[in-house]
């Protein structure tokens, strides 16, 4: 039997006190972790736990195993340590009989802080070495759990001429696994949950262990008015990304929303995206976040209908016994509900105590059913469910109402995703939502349902970005895809947090926002950036030829028709005429004080006189910079002088701010944007925007940020209005609140929340081979 | 620069000429197999591919580079072939100055066939080393893709007194890595895709791989008529695998269906599954197969309002030239759009050629609303969608209809995808979906919609069963969960197929049928057998001393009432009275030719002398063995006896058969049923009945076989009625029909397909510590 001397020489050795220290150093160093080490034992415990514990600075954990344990049991003790996280060493304590060379094998070598336990030694000899070891190890852990440098290996690309098709060029490039980009960036095995081989989530533990790493430059991809076509925000975020990782050896993340699945099958829409980006996955299911915001939204829609019949069906006394059954013979209020008790300011814990008054106060939310503003939702593109009645079976007693469905995407909980930084926050999120009002006016909550808990275990999976790649190997994070309008479509705070931590000081995030600056970049600095803490460095504003044409006077641009020869043929002064929509969200930018690059995203009929006039405007509407980008044709390659601009503009230094101060009035946040972005004299509310506004502030709802519901066609409420708009008043037609995601969105025309199917939807030309397995028809 | 001897001396050399015949002979003894050599050369080649492939009789894959190409695209070409599994071996033919150390290294050393690629040998010893190098790496690769016998290491389980709650020994297990349970049970790497640590999709081409191994011993476990508690068919499912793999040491699987997550936020069942299981996991998303169906489902739903409003809205004219646009100049029929107009009889492929009448019968579906049968689904208990009214949008144009949502696990595609045996198969029955008719009468499909493609697309992921472990680390195959009613209730044909193909000759697959045995085995053997061609080898009848003394005459059990006496006390006469039950369920199983195994779950309220008893009669009424199970007490340990029983009457032969041909008459088949395995006297037609019959014939659907829709708390229609009913006749209220599924259903009174939640629903108490991400009140 080994003799341990553990803690018979462990404060006398001088090796043993210096290593002591050391360990002490690094703690004081890294106050954050926590190493474990565990120790099996059998049968005797002559090392206390407490003592090792104190005296070496550890967390120790202690398996003491029976003096009849097998053989076989100490190795599955010992295997299931191997693959706890916690625990970074190994110490047996245990019977020379036990220490077959089966259970010395077992111990992963990185774990063995142990080296001799199976040859017998002097005591002293033992400490010294085991000592030695723990430091060892102990040393390794933490550098484990530290910044490392990336050593990306990025994938070529060989750009054709000419272009092939999006399929084409996808499938020629072989993506790397997941978890070989992961371990290039530095994240650890314990930190990835894979899914499948092209796609990961990553846990949210990694902003713990590199805390004390600096973040990297914030870039914000933004964009000019722009047509129905859109003008490639998605593409130039990765071809930049692809040039500063690829190319210019920069560390650099891509933070991209995730789309809603409806319109993969209804109307064609960002094929670009495909050309960078290994998109089935990011077309279909992906890792299912839409999927369980589509069962939290609607748990939340069942538990207010069947709410308000079950009180309408029962006694106060009926509900009591019901809400509050007795089990085994007890009666008990749960958490939430005890929640809500102390919400209607009644402090008894003992369902026994509550008065008649009390019971019904508790047991009736009384719900209106005209007043609930919570719909259902489903990531289907369904047209007939923008207005339908539910609740006509005999069951539902009469209770029918009118309501709707929204598209997955445009639920609260979608918005709650995208601006939460942890789980506890999205809880209280997801517990403050407002689903309707009760017949005196009170707002009701997802806590007053008692179904907080339930959606934050249906979100727990979504709340961690997933990892993909672009087709040139570099990483993305997909996460989050709140609507523009109603919510502030911007990617995940979350995955813009944990990104800027992997790139670490020297490299990028580049996050991008929905519509055009006025409305995704404005509500990303005043909402996100508020929300997250986090400065942007500079915003890349994206132009197009075509975009700027039309805001020169150019004829309408429709999606499915043939674009008209104004837009193939070289045309100068409807260029000159159409920056001024360009200066404008330039001068946009400006207001908040952070410095623009203008990515002019160059098509193939643009003449290089056209692109060279719209640089030359740009730099002299005060743009840092203005330079043309090629990546549609050449990947990463053609935006390495982008991203070379972004590069030096972020070096210098900005003066961010806010637009408006949240202490204003909700009128004054609300004409604060509508004079100062987009160009108008004043803003008229309707008298139910009024009655709105004095609601929100009689509930407590004033400081809330503002998220306009605008269009995105026009600078105004217009969409037929372009270049830059002036002379208008802005209508606020009506006003609505998403109090968990936090904010007051006031509604300027009115906005679908649902997409239909045309008549040919694009799933006619979709299919898969069932022997290969290969997708068509999806780009 | 090595100068390959490859051509030169392949055919000369003794060594080369034996290494030939030994891969002649492997391929010959393989012939599914076709191992791929890989060659990476620079500039010249001098191996031709085909010579190669030819003398050794291999695929080969030849990869040439460019003269100017640099050793880090030489890496990226052996990472990418590292990657592909259909690549056994790599063999480099490079000039010297390409083969550095890091290219070298580059290659897996399991595909690494050339071990001399960097030294100069002579020409025959270089020819005769690859030679034997591409015979081992062969032998190797033709090994790995053999039968490989288990070494599963289970977990130990340490059984307490008194039992523990669900969670607490849950908690206590860690499980093993889903890649390690992989790994035991002979599954390869690339046939993998793990869905975070403790879950994982199985590709199907295990089938191909595995198809000239013997299938191992098929268990199904049925029930008796149950209590409306359930009597435990899955906890003893998984007991009976835990005892087989775990203490007997012989290869199983269990095979269980994915349950619904509505109830599990809804009304508490079924908790006992988290005895055994890691059961967060399997309650929430899992791999979202449920979710899959839902986007798939709705798909057509929306693909069939939107097209009753286009074809309602619009010309023929119209119609026919937005379904086949001109795309830059062209017109052409898609091909799902060619397979329509086959079936209407227009052997044409230009759309030009069309005449009027044929552009009216190709664009109009003419759908009728009324007779639209295909329902919305969503995964959410939510009773206000049992009747809903659709389309009351203005943008619906006055087209609104009554509908209903059911539960996703109603859809058609959940029971597709339990009887499916592929993704060609899954594509065609897909296309065969009857969504409503015209309305002159004739059956609408998803075909004539045009969606086939894309909801394969989006089940391509759902179609691979989830691989899982119990909390003894035994495997579990989760997938499909089709309804036990209006569908079939039994997991999937695929996951049953890869089971018995992993657990080779001697190892047993057991498989769960939903409901009592009169339900769910009697579509086992008629339905889901039929299908997939597997015969069982014997049924493991689950009964409780609690259900017999209900059929015997005790009082009702009723869900969240505390049970009566006559349960909680000893009652011999209550047990034998209601083993008539028993009796008659072992005697329907002997109807389909199979032995059956009685496996009565004991409850610690049961006395040894009733449990005795009933083993003692079910032996005497033809059981081949009655055992009684502790597996909820002490785990697998406590089914060891019940795995010894069927182990012995699973070798012996059995003489399985169908009930019925399907090629009787509808009637003759639903009268079948009735009167052998329910007992009824005759059925009786509803009018509606007759008419679906004298319908469905007419459509060419009536070789289809039977899956009767009745309440499972009896053995005749009537809920109330225990034990063996007699002297009733059958009412058939309605008929209906899953055509891509593939079968008939028969309506016996009112079959809800929307739960509801209850005033109290379990979210209540459900919640998720922010901390330690630990979920609580889900069991």
């Amino acid at each position: 039997m080994v003799k341990c001397a553990l803690c018979v020489h462990l404060i006398y050795s001088d090796i043993v006190q210096r290593s002591r220290e050391e360990l002490k150093a690094i703690r004081e160093t890294n106050p954050g972790l926590k190493p474990t080490l565990a120790i099996i034992q059998v049968l005797y415990s002559d090392i206390p736990a407490d003592f090792v514990s104190t005296q070496i600075g550890l967390n120790v954990m202690q398996i003491c195993l029976p003096r009849q344990c097998t053989e076989e049991e100490v190795s599955d003790a010992i295997l299931r340590l191997n693959e706890d996280s916690r625990v970074y060493g190994i110490f047996l304590h245990l019977p020379q009989s036990f220490l077959s060379k089966s259970v010395r094998n077992a111990i992963k070598p990185q774990k063995d802080v142990d080296g001799c336990h199976f040859e017998v030694f002097t005591e002293m000899f033992v400490a010294v070495v085991i000592c030695q070891h723990v430091v060892r190890s102990n040393r390794r852990w933490i550098q484990e759990q530290q910044y490392q440098p990336w050593r990306l290996r990025p994938l070529k690309l060989q750009p054709l001429s000419p272009v092939p098709s999006d399929i084409e060029i996808s499938r020629a490039q072989t993506p790397k696994p997941i978890s070989q980009l992961a371990q290039e960036v530095g994240l650890l095995p314990e930190e990835l949950e894979a899914y499948g081989n092209t796609k990961a989530k990553v846990h949210l533990s990694l902003l713990n262990r590199l805390q004390h790493q600096p973040n990297g430059k914030y870039v914000l991809v933004a964009g000019i008015t722009p047509t129905p076509l859109g003008e490639g925000k998605s593409t130039v975020t990765i071809g930049l990304v692809q040039a500063l990782s690829a190319h210019l050896k920069l560390n650099s993340f891509a933070c991209l929303r995730q789309p809603s699945q409806g319109p993969t099958f209804g109307v064609k829409g960002k094929t670009a995206y495909s050309l960078y980006f290994f998109s089935i996955q990011f077309n279909l299911h992906l890792t299912g976040d839409i999927h369980a915001i589509t069962a939290a939204n609607n748990l939340v829609a069942a538990a207010i209908d069947a709410r308000i019949l079950h009180e309408a069906t029962q006694s106060d006394k009926a509900l009591y016994s019901r809400l509050v059954p007795s089990v085994n013979g007890v009666r008990c209020f749960s958490p939430i509900q005890m929640a809500r008790l102390q919400r209607l300011g009644i402090n008894k814990s003992d369902p026994s105590d509550l008065t008649p008054e009390e019971v019904r106060a508790f047991v009736r939310l009384d719900l209106d059913p005209e007043k609930v503003t919570w719909q259902r939702v489903i990531d289907t593109n369904d047209r007939f469910l923008r207005k339908i009645t539910v609740g006509q079976a005999n069951t539902e007693k009469g209770h029918a109402r009118q309501t709707q469905f929204d598209i997955a995407v445009a639920s609260e909980i979608m918005a709650i995703l995208a601006l939460t930084d942890g789980l506890a926050d999205m809880r209280a999120r997801l517990g403050r939502m407002v689903v309707g009002s009760s017949r005196n006016g009170q707002p009701i909550t997802a806590d007053d349902l008692g179904v907080t808990g339930a959606l934050a275990v249906l979100m727990k999976d979504a709340i961690k970005p997933t990892l993909m790649q672009t087709l040139e190997g570099t990483p993305v994070f997909v996460h989050a895809g709140p609507f523009a309008n109603i919510a502030h479509g911007n990617s995940s705070v979350l995955a813009d947090k944990l990104a800027l931590k992997l790139v670490g000081e020297e490299g990028f995030v580049v996050t991008e926002a929905g519509f055009g600056a006025d409305i995704g970049m404005e509500k990303f600095f005043n909402i996100k950036c508020r929300t997250s803490g986090l400065k942007p460095d500079v915003v890349v504003l994206v132009a197009t030829v075509r975009a700027l044409k039309m805001h020169g006077g150019g004829p309408n641009v429709t999606a499915g028709v043939p674009l008209p020869k104004e837009y193939i043929n070289e045309n100068l002064q409807l260029v000159t005429d159409g920056c001024s929509n360009l200066k404008k969200h330039i001068q946009i930018a400006h207001l908040f004080g952070v410095p623009v690059v203008v990515a002019l995203n160059a098509f193939k009929t643009d003449t290089q006189a056209e692109i060279d006039l719209v640089c030359r405007i740009a730099e002299a509407s005060g743009a840092s910079a203005a330079v043309q980008c090629h990546h549609w044709s050449r990947g990463g390659r053609g935006s390495v002088e982008l991203a070379q601009a972004v590069k030096e503009v972020a070096s210098q230094k900005n003066h961010f701010q806010f637009l408006y101060n949240l202490q204003d009035s909700i009128v004054e946040k609300i004409r604060t944007i509508a004079q100062k972005v987009y160009g108008a004299d004043d803003i008229e509310l309707s008298p139910e925007a009024q009655a709105k506004i004095d609601y929100y502030n009689q509930q407590g709802f004033g400081a809330l940020p503002i998220c306009m519901a605008k269009t995105h066609l026009s600078l105004s409420h217009m969409p037929e209005k372009k270049g830059v708009p002036t002379g208008f008043i802005l209508p606020i037609r009506d006003i609505r609140a998403s109090i968990g995601a936090g904010f007051i969105y006031p509604l300027v025309g009115t906005m679908s929340t649902m997409p239909g199917l045309p008549t040919r939807p694009c799933f006619y030309d979709i299919d898969l081979d069932p022997v290969t397995e290969e997708i068509k028809g999806l780009f």
